[in-house]
């Protein structure tokens, strides 16, 4: 079985991130994915971001929503800001690095 | 012997990802290289794109060019509108997660 | 100990990538860095450039600093033009696999 880490950096290209996790899942319905939300792409996994019904079905077809803590302390967005299940690591990047030698593999979309 | 898939998803960088898949070439004649052409960076490899000829010279040089079938999908661009030698996977995360399961190293331009 | 290669390759988003390699040294003290700018992040590493302090900073924090040759070429960058103690590889691109295939994570930001 897959192990994927997906990393989303760009809130620009968030919606084409969104997309290409799905697509990814429907290749291979089996992969375990996790996508870490970091730098200004934080703001998707925020409450009443514009792409949150999308990362609400995210989560519903089994994919792990990470947020980046020091994306959003330099962003003060607090924890209750999250949309509910969004798990919380302190740093993206570690968690990226972490996932790989746990055998993930990686994307960057 | 070194084998590379390299991920290419911005049309507006993709003269740039070209000239660094070349410089990779150059360096590592040795490497065996797939380049993945998906989201927006699709549009390169379609007949008549700016960088025809340059996708092109690449498979002369023994890459492989890879288009996402999805990104196509979305886009309305049919197999038969792609340059002639460039190869189709279903999806192209899939096809990088893949790879990197078969060994192979990742490369995002 | 992890051993982390970072690529950054737009000199737009140099800034985020330079916060996001201390975070992952805050995270991780013990992890091996090394980044490596190419593309037109190239500009970074040279002195007199606008991020020329924060660049001696990760140094002086341990990371290895890489500049690709072919990114000085094409941009008519000297070696006596970059920041003190800055690297230099003959192809950044080829840098990083090599280093994935030393068994280095591999971090594009």
């Amino acid at each position: 079985m897959f192990r994927v880490v997906v990393q989303v950096s760009d809130i620009d290209s968030v919606d084409q991130a969104i997309t290409s996790c799905n697509n990814l899942i429907n290749e291979m319905p089996d992969a375990e994915v996790e996508v870490v939300f970091h730098q200004s792409a934080i703001n998707a996994v925020v409450k009443g971001s514009r792409v949150e019904e999308r990362i609400k079905e995210l989560m519903r077809r089994g994919v792990t929503v990470v947020a980046c803590r020091n994306s959003m302390r330099s962003r003060n967005i607090t924890e209750d800001q999250l949309i509910e299940g969004v798990k919380i690591v302190n740093a993206g990047v570690a968690e990226i690095v972490r996932r790989q030698a746990e055998g993930w593999y990686y994307l960057k979309l």
